[in-house]
C-alpha cells in the first residue's frame, strides 16, 4: 500500500524497487512516481497472448530510459481463456457505457498472477518495494485493482516467504489506488512523462494507433480532456 | 482449507479440482484423497530448472492413471535465484539434523507462484476447488507450509477474482497440512497410492534413483519407519 517515502535515498542505502510495467500510462506514471520517489528502479513485463501487444514494445523503450534491469517473462496462454484481452478469447467490445459490472476484459487472476511473479524476483534478486499502477476508481469492475484485494495480497506474501518471516516483507506500493484518470494524466505530466512512449488501447491497429472506441481508449480521452491535456497518441503536433 | 467433503457426487453435479501434483509423496497422497473425495481430477505441474525433474516423469504417469487434464506449465529458473533446488543454486545439504530454520531448500515464493497459477487455470477451466499437499508438520521451516499462510491466501483469491466476487470464491484444499511423514504414508497405503510411482528426493541420480541424505529422503525414510511400510523405492520386493 501507498505509505509516506522519503524524497532521496542516501549513497549508502540504494532503495531497490520492481515495477510492473505493461507499457500502458498507469505503469509509466507509476515508474516514475518511483523514480521521483527516489528508488533505483528495475521493470518486469509479461507476454501472455495480449492482443495489444504493443505496449510490450513500449514498455521495453520505457526501461531502458528509467530501469537498470527489465525482466520480460512469458505466461502459457492456457492460464487465460474467456478474456477478450488474449488471442482466441471473444472480441474487445467497442463503445459501450462503463458501469462498476465485471467487463469482458477481465483477465483471469492476472493481477496475482503478476504480482506474484513480481514476488520471487523481489526475494532473488533483493527488491523490497514492489510498485504496481492500479487505481480502484475507474477500473471498479476489476476485483484485482481494488485496495482490499492489494492489502489481502502484502499480507499474503508476508506469511508465505521467507522475507517475511525474517521482518523483511515485501511491501506492495500503488501509488494510483485512489486516483481518478485525469488526476493520473496530470501526475504523469508533472512527473515528465513522455506519453506518447505509452499505449492503453485493448485493441491497438498494426501500427500501434488506439482504436478510439474500447473502454480503456475512452478513459484514455476521458482523463486527457478532464486535465485539460493533449494525448499526442491522438493530437500529434 | 480442509472442508468436510461429501464422499461422492451425484451425476447432476462433478466436482472438478485441480491438483498440484509435483510427483512427490505428498501431492500424489493429495491426488488420492481427492480423486476419493470424489472430485473429477486434473492436475498442473511444474518444471522452473529444478534439480530434481525426474518428478515431473512420475507426475505425467500419475496424472495418466488419475487425471482428466494434465496442465505442465514452465516458470523461467530467472524467478529463482539463491536456491539449492535449482541448477546454478548452492547445493543441496546432505545430511544435517532437521530444525524449523528455513532451509536453502526453500524457493523463493514457489507455492506463491504455483497456487497463482492454479487460480488463472480455475478460472478459465472451472476448477471449483484446487488441492495442494503441503504440510506444515515435517516442513515447519517453510512459510508457504503453513495454514496462515493458506488461509490468507485464499482470502486473497477471494477479494481478487472474479469468481469471489460472484460468490463462488476458489476453494484451497490441503488435506495433509496437519499430518505427519507417518500419517501420510499411511494414508497413500490407505487410498492404494502405489509408492514406486512417487520420488521425494531433491538431488536424485540419473536414473532417478534416491540420494538417501538429502532432508526430503530423510523425513520419507522415517514416515516409512515409523508407519511399518516398506518404501519400493528402497526396497523394492
Amino acid at each position: 500500500m501507498r505509505r509516506a517515502i522519503r524524497a532521496a535515498s542516501t549513497e549508502a542505502e540504494v532503495r531497490k524497487a520492481l515495477v510492473l510495467l505493461s507499457g500502458g500510462l498507469d505503469s509509466a506514471t507509476t515508474l516514475l512516481q518511483a523514480v521521483q520517489d527516489g528508488f533505483e528502479t528495475s521493470a518486469a513485463s509479461f507476454h501472455y497472448g495480449q492482443r495489444h501487444s504493443i505496449e510490450l514494445d513500449r514498455a521495453r523503450v520505457l526501461a531502458e530510459r528509467y530501469c537498470k534491469k527489465h525482466f520480460i517473462l512469458r505466461l502459457d496462454p492456457i492460464l487465460f481463456q474467456n478474456t477478450a484481452l488474449v488471442e482466441g478469447g471473444p472480441e474487445v467490445p467497442g463503445s459501450r457505457d462503463i458501469d462498476d459490472s465485471i467487463p469482458v476484459t477481465y483477465v483471469p487472476a492476472r493481477n496475482i498472477l503478476f504480482l506474484s511473479h513480481a514476488l520471487a524476483l523481489a526475494e532473488s534478486h533483493n527488491f523490497d518495494h514492489i510498485f504496481i499502477g492500479v487505481n480502484a476508481l475507474d477500473y471498479s469492475g476489476y476485483p484485482d485493482c481494488r485496495p482490499e484485494f492489494i492489502e489481502a495480497f502484502e499480507k499474503m506474501a508476508a506469511l508465505g516467504m521467507k522475507r517475511g518471516v525474517e521482518g523483511r516483507p515485501v511491501r506492495i506500493e500503488a501509488p494510483l489506488l485512489r486516483l481518478g484518470k485525469a488526476d493520473i494524466v496530470r501526475l504523469g505530466a508533472r512527473l515528465g512523462l513522455d506519453f506518447a512512449l505509452t499505449s492503453s488501447c485493448y485493441s491497438p491497429g498494426p501500427a500501434g494507433q488506439p482504436c478510439r472506441v474500447c473502454d480503456s481508449c475512452q478513459l484514455r480521452a476521458l482523463g486527457f480532456q478532464q486535465a485539460g491535456l493533449k494525448d499526442p497518441l491522438i493530437d500529434p503536433d
